[in-house]
């Protein structure tokens, strides 16, 4: 299955998805956190926060086109949707397949190992010796995430628990299933 | 000329440019423009003044991508400038070609008509009563242009005369020569 996803990714990344140059959108991304940074007095968790809020508003959409994009039926199980995040949603908004990797053992939580990150292309953090400890400079992803999961009735805790700007050997965003929700109205839906 | 810049522009578009999903920035930018309306409290000036300066961090940046893609030399005069700024800077980043138009009698001063704005994409203006005569949405670019002239010599006025968002027949950026700069500090670097 996991060869199958990665062909249906690619192809839809070739022939579907408009485009823009990555490196306006890593600039453009670079320049919200730096005003956010700004604005929130270089208050990190409040920066995090902020990140991940407008990431919710960007996911809760974005599954539309995904969704349309994919004509994707329900994933039987969490590890079928950690390999179609990765394969298909990854692959055809950012250009990147994340390692799906480090199952509990109970299956109800993973890892996304990003060997790229098109957000962090040449950044460097603030060198004011906390934000490489406080900030997750790519946070709004997590909250991209979350907002898909919701609205796909999956409720679910989106961090980063690694991040090489950091320092990090790696860069990781866990994913860990709280519940599926049952046909409620999504959190996300106003 | 025209033509060959054309050529290039896709070349670079289709071998060159590292990519990523336009929704994914169109997305992306409209939570930037949401939350910049909030901070400033729609007071929209502001908001336009914010998305330029933005706009302007990023251009003094992606002039370098520019540059080091196209190899490109100096042009001959402000005729040339437009057709490169249209049929390769549009086209390398924004996948765009807008049409050079409306010049000035002196030819000190032209329009870039964009048909299409992915910025833009399936965006509507608060409908408070004056978001559509204040807000100039996608003023990102305006500072993104002036920033690049800057770096290039050139001291531009950059701004929008009408955007399709606000109800306008077209969306046009207006760009004005205000003087070719003799190899100063361009007042964008710092």
């Amino acid at each position: 299955m996991s060869r199958q996803l990665k062909q249906i990714g690619d192809d839809i990344w070739k022939s579907k998805a408009e485009k823009v140059n990555s490196e306006l959108f890593t600039l453009t991304y670079g320049s919200v956190v730096a005003q956010l940074c700004k604005d929130f007095n270089y208050d990190y968790d409040e920066v995090n926060k902020e990140l991940f809020n407008m990431g919710l508003n960007i996911g809760v959409r974005l599954i539309d086109e995904f969704l349309q994009k994919t004509q994707l039926s329900r994933c039987a199980n969490l590890r079928d949707t950690a390999e179609v995040v990765s394969k298909i949603g990854f692959k055809i908004f950012l250009n990147i397949t994340p390692t799906v990797a480090h199952w509990t053992a109970d299956y109800k939580s993973f890892g996304l190992i990003l060997a790229e990150n098109p957000l962090a292309d040449f950044v460097e953090l603030p060198d004011d010796g906390k934000a490489n400890k406080e900030l997750w400079y790519s946070n709004i992803l997590c909250g991209v995430l979350k907002g898909c999961f919701e609205m796909v009735q999956l409720d679910c805790d989106v961090s980063f628990v690694e991040d090489t700007l950091r320092g990090d050997e790696t860069t990781e965003i866990r994913v860990k299933l709280i519940k599926v929700l049952k046909d409620e109205i999504p959190a996300g839906e106003e």
